[in-house]
């Protein structure tokens, strides 16, 4: 049974407030067999606090072994198996530079090249162009008109820039034409199927007009399309939890994935205090807050175990400032593990703490890796967390009679 | 995989007893911050000896977060799952009143209703008639005759009653007849598909027929007809489980869950007490035993915390009565938990406690909410409780060589 159709047919409106506070990455492991973790090091009185009044658990956030990226990750903590919403490479790519897609829309990831003189590739990558150099010239393809078609082109680094078809009767099953190899000339892109003919032929018309207006550049002379992929069909926040939904993130792609699911993004934060103040100022817009913070996860990824541990330690420091406005759930968990000891994401559960006046607090009087395995939630897919907060919202009515 | 057929393909026979205490509702929460819940309130030296030397869990009875009724909660412990067999409207309805429904027969909730002169609807309750004067009025609808079909009326409470019909062919998918108007004729009961075609006519002439008895009537001239259900195609525990079941309860719905899944209904017991002496009374006629304790559920739902705490205790004064007879598996657990706080049903996991000479104990001595999640039996869903059950009876197999 799709569980988002079990969960609209209980799911009750009322006045209450949800926030959930993604710390990126959070979750780490010792640097050394018998060490603290970084969120054990830190120093949390709030969270420790909270715990006491709270329950815990640890959070999976795919299956088991299954380390995921950002957008797997997310899904997940948003209610959206993330095997089963699984977002196409051009998709991820306009949602990781915010770009806000529209159902029906088809995203490409286009890398400019470099052809040989012949028309064979001579540089897949058009010699790595700088951003600064790269962004003018995706920037000139915005001048492409094809009937009946709105074309949105995003730079977005080096080489690398999105294109974007919006109109009627796109597929997103159109092969890639980077050949992969150099020496050769790009493919033509190929529909796979009949729904996604349409597109082939916008993609063609798309080329064979920017192939004119590269036709000068000394590196950027042509590009290649990879990962042509259709918005994915998802249900949104407002139609599935009955639930008016902000994101309040610093980063784009953490606006993008929130866009997915219909969250309306505010403002435009640079720091986790301009987050908390701009959740104080739309707090009786929204029922649900999104609230995300990306240093838990780079500092992980970049090893520097004591500044994620600083950045812990930040996360911790603003969250009295949260309860002040008295949500009725808060949560605080991360989208995956990032230990430092392991400079990337990983697999690993990841400590995810829920208040509410009815969660049945377990007996922990602290919060991380150790603490979270014995906790009230116990170990939990990370799909199932926002039934939870429905749940401890009142927001849930029950299966059956 | 379905379940059921893994587990049929493993069951063996053996001589082992099985006893399930259902203390419905049971798992509950503080009545305020850092307080005890009922189950950790209550004296229960019975129930913590038994911990000493069994095993402990918390059974999540649907999914993370839901909170079912007693149809899903009840059919969660009986092994089937409640996301894939789910109880019509109709079926519950017949269910609740303890009707043995057969496979085949379509149940169907009907509503007695006042016909204004001009035909159409002026109270969709009838003017909430009370029971005394509609259980007559329903039963004069034993009269109707349908060649073909055997039909039962059962009276319910105020204005409601059920029919059931009986023969082959029926199909459950008919609308209701029910416009959820006054002012307005009663709908014709419509099929939904071809294989409920003739449940759509027998309705009809049902109808008809009750239209020519009820006309003289004041209030109740009339009834529409809604839920019309199907028996939910449930394999016995007999087929599945190789268990002759005897379930002794005091209430209909549980009688009735309990004959969904093939269990026998023993004597008439009214008290605890009774349902105990019963149980040594076919102790040697049956396999496994469903005992059903509902006022851990009702006094929860009364928010009545103290008499909650009472009727804990009162499970735990039986259990040396349940031991003395040497069940092979002793399991107590409830059907979701009911918390004071909550005065409903809620979505927390369950204590379960389960005691066997192959149980591996777990190191809790006493049985509770803050112990059952850190118990050997973890957090499980709670339809895999029967294969726990029928694996420390002995009664299970090992799966592949």
């Amino acid at each position: 049974m799709d569980m988002h159709e079990l969960t609209r047919s209980l799911v009750a409106k009322n006045d209450s407030k949800i926030v959930m506070l993604v710390a990126d990455g959070l979750g780490g492991l010792p640097m050394k067999p018998g060490g603290k973790t970084e969120l054990e090091a830190a120093n949390t009185p709030n969270l420790d606090r909270i715990a006491a009044a709270g329950v815990q658990g640890a959070s999976i956030p795919v299956k088991p072994g299954i380390a995921p990226g950002s957008g797997p990750g997310h899904l997940g903590l948003f209610g959206y198996d993330p095997l089963q919403y699984q977002i196409g490479r051009g998709a991820l790519e306009a949602t990781g530079i915010g770009f806000p897609l529209q159902s029906g829309d088809v995203a490409i990831r286009c890398n400019f090249c470099t052809l040989a003189a012949d028309g064979t590739i001579s540089d897949r990558r058009a010699g790595r162009i700088s951003s600064e150099q790269s962004a003018p010239i995706a920037i000139s393809l915005r001048q492409i008109r094809i009937p009946g078609i709105e074309v949105f082109v995003e730079p977005v680094k080096e080489h690398r820039f999105v294109v974007v078809f919006r109109g009627p009767g796109l597929g997103g099953d159109v092969n890639d034409t980077d050949p992969q190899a150099v020496g050769v000339p790009p493919l033509d892109p190929v529909a796979r199927n009949e729904a996604s003919q349409k597109t082939a032929e916008v993609a063609t018309e798309f080329l064979r007009q920017a192939r004119e207006i590269l036709r000068d550049q000394p590196q950027a002379n042509f590009h290649t399309m990879r990962g042509f992929a259709a918005k994915p069909d998802m249900p949104s926040y407002e139609e599935v939890y009955g639930l008016r939904a902000a994101a309040i993130a610093v980063y784009p792609m953490y606006k993008g994935l929130a866009q997915l699911v219909g969250m309306k993004i505010v403002g435009q934060p640079s720091t986790l205090e301009e987050q908390i103040d701009l959740l104080g100022e739309v707090w009786d817009d929204y029922d649900f807050f999104f609230i995300h913070f990306k240093y838990t996860d780079s500092t992980g990824e970049d090893g520097n175990f004591d500044e994620k541990v600083k950045r812990t330690e930040e996360i911790d420091a603003v969250l009295p400032r949260i309860e002040k406005l008295s949500p009725d759930v808060l949560i605080v968990t991360g989208d995956h593990s990032t230990p430092s000891y392991l400079k990337a994401h990983s697999w690993h559960p990841v400590p995810t703490l829920l208040a509410s006046d009815c969660c049945r607090p377990d007996p922990h009087t602290a919060f991380n890796e150790s603490t979270c395995i014995t906790g009230g939630l116990g170990q939990f897919e990370a799909k199932y967390l926002m039934l939870l907060a429905l749940s401890n919202a009142g927001r849930m009515g029950k299966f059956g009679a």
